[in-house]
């Protein structure tokens, strides 16, 4: 690999859900979307979820709001090159990289300026957690597998959620989410994550412990989506006749923790740093 | 990222075949099934389609028989952990990582110890050229996709092919290659890669042209199958009245041209190196 233009990367996840991240403190890189596509893909680029620039908040103008408040901002952009306003894991890998390079101290609440504003993290032991939008518990709901209807609860998470729990008998491992779900197109005008969960043993330092599988809208079932934890969380906390509480929600690629108070909600986790390196990008198929 | 037991690693690909490639000269790293499955997550890990790791032939027992013809042996695994003898986008990208890192030059044939023996590589322009095993045709057959039923050519590459022309009016881009196709297992008791091709227009320095999409046995739709480009080839040639010839075969990840002469059959084209870096084994889910 030759280094002319050499563009260096850090490669993590958040239960499975993986970024490119790019350090950029002065926001110089010429991002496009065509770039972070070509970054993204699995076997011609680095591979993830998306993409997270690593920009002062003074140096980037859709900072400015948050410049006062947070030092770094988070330039997220999906796999396909669209750019997305907050990724929960994402927020969760960021302050993990902001850590481990010494970008910020550990002590206390770290804020992190992002396209939907301040969002506040913290460190929690060996997970980092951050502050998420409340779910908000709408309408009910059902999902299609195949010829089965699953109910669900449909939940506002500033991207919208239709919490299907599992009647009794069905394994959750047994579904096929290789398929989309159907849903009804009138209550989800644009789409919908489809969260299919089901009971698990209690957890210590949990008030209710779930399992849960997900279809995200317009992808695929993933291993992780940390606004899907925060519905299946809601719910289950509804279910147990609460509307605040701490609730350990696994999902396929790890174990998420959702604390609902009546002010916040937090989602924590592990958030981990794979790979340090440099990439080519005339090697890149953009 | 701590530097504890920091893994080198640099990333490659030869038309959509990626691959973690381990520099190791002295044969000490400790791979084992697992650490490769977890380099090879593709969220977790680093993600690719096999590791290869760089050893001296004169550090690793398996080089033994080749070790006075070749410097380097490719010490090959597949993502999920088992030992392949042999893989020819992995053997080019092998080779141009050898010469990226000035560990041959590139004048005349390179040679490389595999464990399927001695393989010769050449640079062609752009292009890294391996000598594959001669494909022979040894039977008929036929694929099911879903209610269609597609006639083929059995071919034997090493590993067992069925090479299937798409009748007339059937799009090579249409077809439902999610699922696998179904097969004679009389005539393929270990299972068969499943290579769908269509005629394409001429191209300049080769004899045929074609296009395919391969369903690989045991895994999926790749991008690209190194052995079912030969197979392939051979069969156009065959369709030509030819036994030998040069064919420019199109796979979903670009371009392959495979040469068949009386004595040889080899392999070209693009094998590039995309990242550099160092990976932190602590982080990895083994």
């Amino acid at each position: 690999m030759g280094n002319d233009g050499a563009v260096e990367f850090t490669k993590g996840h958040g239960t499975g859900n993986d970024f490119v991240i790019l350090p950029d403190p002065q926001g110089r890189l010429a991002l496009s979307p065509q770039l972070v596509a070509a970054l993204c893909d699995r076997r011609r680029g680095v591979g993830g979820d998306g993409v997270l620039r690593v920009v002062r908040a003074a140096h980037h103008p859709a900072a400015a709001a948050s410049a006062q408040q947070a030092e770094w901002f988070m330039d997220y952009w999906n796999s396909d090159g669209s750019i997305a306003e907050m990724c929960g894991n994402g927020a969760r890998v960021f302050v993990r990289y902001l850590l481990a390079k010494g970008l910020v101290t550990g002590a206390g609440e770290v804020p992190v300026a992002t396209r939907a504003g301040l969002v506040l993290a913290a460190v929690d032991g060996d997970d980092i957690a951050v502050q998420m939008r409340r779910p908000h518990l709408f309408d009910v709901g059902a999902a299609r597998l195949g010829a089965l209807t699953v109910a669900g609860t449909a939940v506002d998470v500033g991207n919208p959620h239709l919490v299907c729990a599992l009647p009794h008998g069905l394994e959750l491992d047994r579904i096929d989410l290789t398929v989309a779900p159907g849903y009804d197109p009138v209550l989800f005008p644009a789409g919908v994550n489809v969260e299919f969960t089901t009971p698990a043993e209690p957890v210590a330092g949990a008030d209710r412990h779930v399992r849960m599988r997900v279809y995200e809208r317009g992808s695929a079932e993933t291993l992780s989506c940390g606004t899907g934890a925060c519905a299946v969380a809601a719910v289950a906390l509804r279910d147990a006749g609460r509307t605040t509480g701490v609730v350990a929600v696994d999902v396929p690629g790890g174990r998420l923790t959702v604390t609902i108070s009546d002010e916040a909600c937090w989602l924590a986790g592990p958030a981990l740093l794979v790979a340090d390196g440099v990439i080519d990008p005339a090697a890149l198929t953009v």
